[in-house]
């Protein structure tokens, strides 16, 4: 996901996530598109694209999979886990019992919603460009005029809208942002060496798979693989000649998150 | 198009354009996209997905319709205009050779072109990418590790790589930006009074008409026409309600383009 520096690693990094359930697909994938509609970025006419096919790529998977109902399952069993751990003799109780009271409030925030996007889908400027967007440069002045009326008015009538369209969001964006900070929290990083350039393991079901590599090694990794399996290889970033793999023993990362 | 205030118009207007043949049309779009990929604008983890979106509609655009062949003979037909024009005694001769110059050159440079996204079409990571644009959130890094890869290297390596596909497209860039400027520059805007916020006009072939409005005028024009005929009607911004026009005179200004 993001590029980090921790303190055993010195030299930069890029992390790779692979997720092994469908769900946690859904959302990383919300997560990616998520970003792109931070009320902190104002929408102008230079970047109205970006922030548009975000949403619309927002009201479109929380049409296909009922993400809420998904979110709120995994928050619920969550919760379970919490309560478990709260037995063990060598937790940290106070922080434990923090996280129950940010899973408590997720869900308290979640229940009483409604479908995703249902009150988005009544906004006029929005249905209309929602029909216009998967059209190659679909969004001329002339096919709808309204969007160059409203990309004119002053910034701050924009920033309301979009910041009311943020809020039909946020309870979804927040619950599903506690649930993957909390699988992701569930493994550390471990060495491993991927033996010319290969790992493939057979593991206890698990949700997500995370990469971190040097940006000092010449390749991406290509991931396969389903909740017992999976397998890594890498290949050379070749932008004109075929694949190429690196058949080298590389040294990564690995986190095995459940 | 772009907001101006010219030294008539003290008060901000907003320029909406409608263009009254297929070709133009397309010119517009192409216009309106390619403003996406000027290389003046770093391609990074924030904006890339404005980037590769304007990219492919430029490839599919040019796929659909044979731009190239388009603004070869429309820049024909200006290089002839431009000749019977030399021949007016009241012509300021200079600036109509530069503008001759400018044409020959144009033309030069776009009869070799073969054509246009060709090579971009075998850049491996364009063609990758260009099959997951169409899904929701379909470029995260599981789905396109090569891309995570890409926009994790060094700025330069993307502005290297943007500066070669920007340069696959500029012959046509010019050429049809020529061609757009000289069609805006066949009409000035006039005054019109759009009586009851409607206009209808027969006319005689136009190729673009051109309308500019104060953005005091609380509503935004809805077009309709071809070559010989248009109707101009204006609509109230209203997000959530029904359409409703604005039923007043309305002072606007047009440009009818031949």
């Amino acid at each position: 996901m993001i590029e980090r520096m921790t303190q055993e690693h010195v030299q930069p990094t890029i992390i790779y996530e692979y997720p092994l359930l469908e769900r946690v697909r859904t959302y990383l994938r919300l997560e990616h598109i998520l970003q792109a509609l931070q009320p902190s970025i104002p929408v102008d006419q230079y970047n109205y694209t970006r922030y548009f096919s975000a949403l619309f790529d927002i009201v479109e998977l929380c049409e296909r999979s009922d993400v809420r109902t998904d979110v709120q399952k995994d928050l619920e069993r969550r919760k379970t886990q919490l309560k478990l751990w709260a037995q063990h003799p060598d937790v940290n109780l106070e922080q434990l019992q923090q996280t129950q009271t940010r899973v408590c409030e997720a869900l308290a925030a979640i229940q009483p919603m409604s479908r995703v996007g249902s009150s988005l889908k009544q906004h006029r400027l929005l249905s209309t460009l929602r029909q216009r967007f998967g059209m190659p440069g679909g969004t001329c002045n002339f096919d709808v005029p309204q969007l160059h009326y409203w990309l004119h008015q002053p910034q701050a009538l924009r920033d309301a809208d979009t910041q009311q369209w943020w809020s039909e969001l946020t309870v979804l964006a927040h619950g599903m942002a506690l649930e993957l900070e909390l699988m992701r929290s569930q493994a550390h990083f471990r060495p491993v060496i991927a033996k010319n350039g290969l790992i493939q393991e057979s593991i206890e079901p698990l949700s997500l798979l995370r990469i971190r590599i040097p940006t000092t090694v010449p390749a991406y990794p290509v991931i396969s693989g389903h909740k017992q399996r999976f397998s890594i290889r890498f290949l050379r970033y070749e932008p004109i000649l075929g694949k190429a793999s690196l058949d080298e023993d590389i040294e990564i990362e690995l986190a095995l998150c459940p």
